[in-house]
């Protein structure tokens, strides 16, 4: 296999920009591009103790477990070497575990995953000075391996209703952890099965027969040399999901296991020796890394959209099918215009989400570090910026990744285009760390709150957009421009909770529960929650482009311009329900949206290889035949086909065994 | 494991409706619903032979084969036995292809599938009477097993531009088949991998020097009696894939494989000695096949459906989270309004498409009668109807699966849910026969035939609205009932296909090509098609229900009347942009329609585990630890959980081999 596809090479020849200059914009300038590509470097030219020679996909579930610990051994081996030095400081970890580092450490997840997104975090936000002295080197350098166990087999969303207990001896000066019913077994930490020998564990406080709620505390699950499960300890993995298979997903039980009081997580909360329970002076602080970990979702789930859009991209560049005028050859299939929406818009939402999570970074970044200065003003907007945000993000992703494959036909189903694997992958964080159904009834709840007291409340820059159109003399006819739709967004944002708050407000009246009135408002309310949403992110990506043009080379600006377009009009044309309702829209200006659409993907045309080319995502981390750099995907898959170890023989045993008595069989 | 949860209990006590009546109903009578369960029954009482011990998600590829032929002989076995007689005959082939045994005979598809649904019933369509007499009932009795293959690497949609050659060589009276080039070689034929002896293949014919498109041909792949490959033929399995795993797509190339000249299929063209090609008189027949194809895959997409709602609505009434009243124990989740548009939705939807696969079953029917007796007048009412049912069916079904799935959280990721393959084998559906954006376009191409002659056409059912309502004097005010939703469907899509005519006619005169102002066109000429079929399934549904009430039982009839209102308000509520956007219905309406909506939802409320219980499919069928019929969820998943090899050891080897010495290397 050698030379690059020749359409492949038209495209790029096309592409109007500087596809280098793309890339350092996006990794946040020269010096960082070179940084991921020197750490990417040391996995490319280890590639082959990495990858092993046949795919995961092949080998049975248990056969998947140990290669990926193989692997993910290899790997933290070399990583440990690159810069282990940083791995404290958080902004370094974001980079890591979002990147696509991150999020190819192994094709379908990795077993240490968890051990470094939640252990560490949690670890470095809640353990005291003495548990850090005595673990957390230990676990940065491997020598421990830890997992996060919150979620139980009956319990997710609503974590007060844990049923796990750890309940204090003063006795001995130990807590007692216990799982009163099978119900409140842990299940889903990462690792957990057969990896971890350490575990943060949420159990219901219990001291002097009093309950005080959840509090974590670190238990070990396995011996440090045999590695055997400690007694009373029932642990074990999952089974088969839909995705993540090498994340070594586990379950535990505990039957009375005792553990040492300063087990007991207690940077906040504490216990003293004869039992007194002292509360947590700053019981906010947890919300911190609960933030930090849908921040990184936000990262991951760009990455992954990023993936798709390389994939699908450069496939429909390659991929001739039909002829769009009788007689001619066939053509790419990305002259299709129907093609073009599926992709086009897909590489737009994969910009837009890009400048959201840097956005979502930076406003973490600055609220953080005012809540540990005890100032707590901005929590919630912090908090209902990145539920939402991760709401839409993942929900996004999983939608534009999943048309993605859809838009690649057949050869979309083939696990070898990555593309299954990777809506997976996208999809599950539609679930995990808050499901986005329920997230976004917390942004509702806050926006409820805010429009409640819109006229005395401090308005934060995030929502300050809902008191500027609700103001007295705010008039606004509709604009066919970017701005124009923003603003629209920005009205149907106002007026969805206006009226969720009136609907509500109504149900009280005529003598409906307040718990009642939200539950039947609530289908509206997730839908408020998302056009807040939805404002949020279209105005941060124009605002992000205008910005960044300044510094850019004029050829990149318009294309990074053509793209804001692009991705205002797509979503003025899939809510336009919501503006044909809420804004003063006419018909002819719903036709207009319909040619800017039109002349919009055409716009992008040229330039969509080199789009996705300047994500810079590496062959060797794509892991795809329909998306490598090169085009050649038909040998591509015929070489991935040909690994089967089925195709290694000619004749199956099942043919002697079960198929000739059959087809032979006398009737 | 024992008794029946009792929530769900208290749920079927509250069913306002006779769930057998109900069932009896779906099967098309009692007398249907006791043969099925005859039938169904002769696999129960042999599921432990049929489904083996250990789930196959636990196999490795290869041993995933091995079972799944394991498997299939077993079940054909049985079947064998059950109704041979039947299986000549279109309709029973329908039944056993689209039903519950259908599409459950291995939980990821089976390695004979194809040989049923697509071998056979092409051999008899196109097989001439010698040919039906060498090999028909060798087919139908699993002497030899068949697949087809047609798709290339590089070829799909766009049959025409398929590569393989059939050239004639009148001297030893043989074809000599071949693959000149990689993209040539036929891939995804099921079956073919490792399992199928014969093939259809689809291929270009050539003789005299001339070629005369593709023609269809019988090919024995393999040696009957040692299963070798024959010369000149490289066959092999495509390799793992999203889903479908069982069923051994293979890939096949010829390099110049010689086979006798009365293995083209000759009913309709032939090929004499000399090598005359003769011409088929008749080539719309094949369309019938085609049909009759798309028509098992929406009878399939409503199982798929049907089982994803019964796993999310038990499960829904079984789980328990959070409190909708401070203070209260935790409630169903079920009770959650956004719950019950996920869920409920979805449910109607598959009520919906189950009467709308029998209309279209009925229609293919009776004109496929009719094309057998020359007339060939419906044929493009059929083949549109057949496209879009095909599209919208399977799409909606992803979709609505897809929600379940998230519905029911982390669990739903599980793989022994069952329901991240109900998602992959409904998704995978979308493309195959036909990829559904292009499937959509071919109904507007029809309906912009049509349009343009709508004074003169013979207007026949499913388009005749749009005569009647672009008639002069026609006069439509929004109407908020059911038949006024109706209305408003039927008037957008005739709005829509209107306007696509007049933009292109705008384009052309403009001086656009006719190709490019269709290509350029083709995002709104697919919603085109969307919309008609919309406006086809919801009077439909409506239709069916007001006419299958006659004979209800007055509870049942108020329940399936209540489905219908949340079905048309669902998705009015849906396309409420279009609705806006070309009908009167104004914005104290669309206040209406939300109300409306959350009353619907509630209505259901009650009812929705009857509903999913009249479904009928077994546990055996179902394989869902969140659906089963007893609703012990917890107890199943666990159960599941310990089936995995990984936990049948406490200390996995890779902890010895990889992991003990990277966590105790000296740094």
């Amino acid at each position: 296999m050698s030379g690059i596809n020749e359409d492949l090479l038209k495209e790029r020849s096309k592409c109007t920009f500087n596809v280098e200059e793309l890339t350092h914009f996006l990794d946040g300038g020269k010096e960082n591009t070179l940084k991921r590509k020197r750490q990417e470097q040391a996995i490319i030219s280890n590639k082959d103790e990495l990858l092993g020679s046949i795919p995961d996909e092949f080998l049975s579930h248990k056969e998947k477990y140990e290669s990926s610990v193989k692997k993910a051994v290899a790997l933290f081996t070399l990583l440990r070497k690159i810069d282990n030095r940083d791995l404290a400081d958080l902004a370094d970890y974001k980079n890591l575990l979002g990147s696509v580092l991150g999020t190819s450490i192994s094709q379908d997840g990795s077993p240490f995953g968890v051990h470094y997104i939640m252990f560490i975090p949690v670890f470095m936000s809640q353990a005291d000075d003495e548990q850090k002295e005595k673990w957390l080197k230990r676990a940065l350098y491997c020598q421990i391996i830890g997992s996060y166990a919150q979620t139980e087999l009956g319990h997710g969303t609503f974590i007060r209703g844990l049923e796990t207990t750890a309940t204090y001896d003063p006795d001995t000066q130990e807590f007692v952890l216990h799982s009163p019913t099978l119900s409140s077994y842990k299940w889903w930490p990462g690792g957990l099965g057969q990896t971890a020998n350490y575990c943060i564990v949420i159990a219901q406080l219990y001291t002097k027969g009093e309950c005080h709620g959840i509090h974590p505390f670190i238990v070990q699950v396995r011996d440090e040399e045999t590695h055997m499960p400690l007694p009373g300890i029932k642990v074990g993995e999952v089974g088969p999901k839909m995705g993540l298979n090498s994340v070594n997903n586990g379950f535990i039980g505990f039957e009375n296991v005792r553990i040492p009081r300063k087990h007991m997580m207690m940077k906040h909360a504490k216990v003293l020796e004869d039992g007194t329970y002292i509360k947590s002076k700053n019981n906010k602080l947890i919300y911190g890394a609960m933030v930090f970990v849908r921040v990184v979702i936000v990262f991951e789930s760009v990455t992954y959209l990023a993936k798709a859009t390389i994939v699908a991209t450069r496939y429909s560049a390659v991929r001739k099918q039909s002829q769009l005028k009788a007689g001619q050859p066939e053509c790419q299939i990305i002259d299709y215009v129907t093609q073009q929406e599926k992709i086009f818009t897909a590489i737009a939402g994969c910009y837009a989400m890009k400048f959201n999570s840097l956005m979502l970074w930076d406003t973490f970044h600055v609220i953080n570090q005012q809540l540990h200065q005890g100032n707590f003003e901005r929590l919630g907007e912090l908090h209902a910026l990145a539920c939402c945000l991760k709401a839409i993000s993942t929900s996004d992703s999983a939608r534009f990744t999943e048309r993605c494959r859809l838009a690649c036909g057949g050869h979309g189903y083939m696990h070898s285009s990555n593309l299954p694997l990777t809506y997976a992958l996208t999809s599950a964080s539609c679930t995990y760390e808050g499901d986005n159904t329920v997230l976004l009834l917390q942004t509702a709840r806050f926006l409820v709150k805010i429009w409640r007291q819109i006229d005395t409340v401090n308005i934060t820059p995030t929502i300050s957009y809902l008191k500027t159109v609700s103001a007295p003399g705010f008039i606004y006819k509709w604009e066919n421009t970017v701005e124009g739709i923003i603003r629209g967004f920005q009205i149907v944002s106002m007026k969805k909770i206006s009226s969720c708050v009136d609907i509500m407000t109504n149900k009280v009246m005529s003598g409906m529960s307040q718990e009642d009135a939200w539950n039947t408002t609530s289908i509206q309310l997730v839908s408020s929650g998302e056009a807040h949403c939805r404002a949020i992110v279209l105005s941060t990506f124009h605002e992000g482009v205008l910005k960044a043009s300044r510094t850019m080379s004029p050829p990149l600006a318009k294309v990074m311009q053509q793209l804001v377009e692009l991705y205002s009009v797509y979503w003025a044309l899939e809510k336009l329900g919501d503006l044909l309702e809420h804004t003063s829209i006419s018909k002819s200006d719903v036709e207009y949206l319909w040619s800017w659409f039109e002349r919009s993907l055409s716009n992008i045309r040229p330039n969509a290889v080199g789009l996705v080319d300047s994500f810079d995502i590496d062959d060797v981390f794509l892991q795809s035949t329909l998306g490598a750099y090169d085009g050649r995907v038909y040998e591509r898959l015929m070489a991935e086909a040909l690994k089967s170890p089925l195709n290694a023989e000619p004749v199956n045993q099942s043919f002697h065994k079960y198929l000739k008595p059959f087809m032979q069989a006398k009737l």
